[in-house]
């Protein structure tokens, strides 16, 4: 049987059953996630709460770096917001790891683990190696977008839109679900460009009205990552690693 | 203020607040309202269960048509299916009104009719005079699209983007919602033209196994219908009219 995939554009619906999932919150907690990892860190620990983040930064000591976002900035006691750009330039590569929580993209990742199919990081970024990670793995890829706020957005079926294409460049006769043409139908119409795109989501108006356009501009850089970070279930903790 | 336009593709999303909804279903349940409507049908109670339906048919007696689906079928007892063909060619005029249920149509209805906004049945045939009603309802319009199982479709999303381009024709300067520029990049990477989106549709390709190609070629046809039904709470039933 051939490969199929799948796109899952908004964050309420029930997951179907897959063999691999990409998960996309492109806005920024993967792309984030993607650079943390292009940059030497070691493991994450997505967390669902703020609380949750304190709590497990307290326990684990200053080796570990507390990076997420509430509304887009990061929450009173954070070391790091859930930014690209911050992730670039913290030298992370010297701590232990990082906790990590934010309003969207955590959510997504834990909802894809709760499946049990393994759980791969997917962006812009690393576009092009994720699709080779995810085809690897199994023949019937799922493709979680988070979106934002319980809603979906255009820039994650955008990004989403880009792996359908690379996915079927490699694999000419993959079969796609409505999800699937829908995301391939917003890539193509923006040109398969990231950045023009980004110029129409919302969540991306957002952001540049806190200042984070460099953000953007990372977020938006197309296949220049070979880094797919992925969930594993170690200490009965979920980690993010290499 | 300007007009504003949101697309709501999954079914399983909370419903934002809006002025006015219009609600998509065009495979099969808001064509085959249209259709009713434009043969003369009275009026249309939609239920949410085939039970609820057979009882109110028995309540109400021989002078109502009970219509339906399940899986795409009549079930048992009723007299017609979610069928624009079918409703069509059964003088439909002649009756007090139907009784409908319908998996993923009726539940959207009720979904929207819960906000409290007003709620008008859309649909390819319907869609420059449903969009000419939302306009003059509200300057705060919401499309509601059924979609299939609580997952977003490709035929929905496909005539949330007629909606929007004639929207755009009628009001220019209309802000839109990252839903609404999905469904507006679908509808153009289709050409446009329901026949091309429904050939990559899962539900269509599910009804023409079942043989129901006629009525999607009724539901392909754009614009051919003046015909716009609201909801209307009366008798303490939600109900379906001109």
């Amino acid at each position: 049987m051939g490969a199929r995939l799948d796109v899952i554009l908004s964050p309420t619906e029930a997951l179907p059953p897959c063999e691999v999932w990409l998960v996309v919150d492109v806005l920024r907690a993967t792309t984030t996630m993607t650079v943390f990892f292009e940059c030497g860190g070691k493991k994450m620990l997505p967390v669902e709460s703020v609380e949750e983040g304190l709590a497990l930064k307290k326990s684990l000591g200053s080796g570990w770096l507390l990076m997420g976002e509430r509304k887009g900035l990061p929450p009173q006691g954070f070391d790091l917001g859930n930014s690209p750009l911050e992730a670039a330039n913290a030298c992370v590569s010297r701590y232990e790891g990082a906790i990590m929580t934010t309003t969207n993209g955590t959510r997504a990742l834990l909802a894809a683990a709760s499946t049990g199919a393994p759980v791969l990081i997917a962006s812009a970024r690393n576009a092009f190696a994720a699709v080779d990670a995810a085809l690897s793995s199994g023949s019937s890829i799922g493709i979680l977008c988070a979106g934002r706020l319980g809603r979906v957005s255009l820039d994650d079926s955008a990004c989403a839109g880009a792996l359908v294409d690379i996915a079927l460049e490699k694999e000419p006769k993959i079969l796609f679900s409505d999800g699937a043409r829908i995301a391939h139908s917003v890539w193509h119409s923006y040109g398969k460009n990231m950045e023009e795109a980004l110029k129409d989501a919302s969540h991306a108006h957002f952001l540049l009205g806190l200042g984070f356009g460099d953000d953007i501009r990372l977020a938006c850089q197309l296949g220049v990552s070979a880094s797919v970070p992925k969930l594993a279930f170690i200490s009965g903790r979920w980690t993010v690693l290499l």
